[in-house]
């Protein structure tokens, strides 16, 4: 199966950022959370997969900065990427950046306009995008970045700054607590999947 | 939300296996791999999200078993339930077995019949069942045990032994390399995810 065999569109534009500040808590207070080595794993291998650009790490504290870059330092530069060449090729579209405006100025400079930002929420919220719809406006050129939570998701000001929110992944009754690595996985091959 | 609001069938009959022997290293050679705490979590919430009955935990090895029952017991009847019911509740749903049989055989005495049973695998296989026509047939009432390997992938017994496999998940290009996680939160949603 060769890259362009499906004879679909490489153009479109997709990044996604994953928020560990300003996140919400148990109690709906606002933290800041801790990296979690496999969000990093799972969520890169995921967008390399489905064609994503850059997966941006937000964090604005020292050291979880430092501790994203020694875990990429050894899949990118050191044993583990020797030893797996595919979870480097993983890998390498990680990004660390301290807040959410700096990710959007990045994609911005990147691509030559700003993309739309999109956040995702368990809960039902007021202006939802349909994964369809979005679906189509990426194939069509519109450029995305897809904001995910950590902890017990973004915070409000989070929802409130984007321009709109993807629809909460919901199953068989009223059990909705994925992972947010599951949640990705997901949101991706709504996004971009085989049809 | 209520959960019969979206009207569908809530009898279809859907279990899931993490196969940890025997499965195949990167060398293809055949080993039994350890267990990995996240995947007993994530991919149990992705499981009670969608309504799986139940997530076996397949593996021989006595001291992975031990593990396996004290990460539970700690989230079943210890501090972590307590602290977090939804955890719990999402837990709740994984067993621990030896090997596949003993998997097929409680399946079969669960539901009165013997599951048909689907292996996953991330390269192209013969006896490929679609996931619109699995789908189909879950809501028909069919009932399905679906199997995921760790490490490098299922063994080509278990492939062999398996009724038929569902499509490796494909995106953009060549890269295939998702976490068991990943791919299994995509499985669940593309069978029973709301359309």
């Amino acid at each position: 199966m060769a890259a362009g065999s499906k004879g679909r569109n490489p153009s479109f534009g997709l990044d996604l950022a994953l928020v560990h500040y300003p996140v919400s808590n148990k109690n709906r207070e606002i933290i800041g959370s801790a990296v979690t080595n496999l969000d990093l794993h799972d969520i890169a291998r995921a967008g390399r997969t489905f064609g994503v650009e850059n997966f941006y790490i937000v964090t604005p504290f020292s050291d979880q900065q430092q501790l994203v870059s020694e875990l990429l330092a050894h899949w990118l530069h050191g044993p583990g990427g020797a030893a797996n060449g595919l979870r480097k090729e993983a890998l390498e579209i990680i990004r660390v950046l301290d807040d959410l405006e700096a990710v959007v100025d990045r994609v911005a400079a990147k691509r030559g306009r700003r993309p739309t930002v999109l956040a995702t929420c368990a809960r039902p919220q007021a202006k939802c995008r349909s994964f369809a719809e979005t679906r189509e406006a990426l194939y069509g050129g519109e450029n995305f970045l897809i904001l995910f939570g950590t902890a017990w998701g973004l915070a409000p000001k989070v929802l409130a700054m984007a321009d709109g929110l993807l629809p909460p992944i919901r199953g068989e009754g009223e059990y909705n607590h994925l992972s947010v690595r599951s949640a990705a996985a997901i949101v991706l091959d709504r996004l971009l999947g085989e049809r």
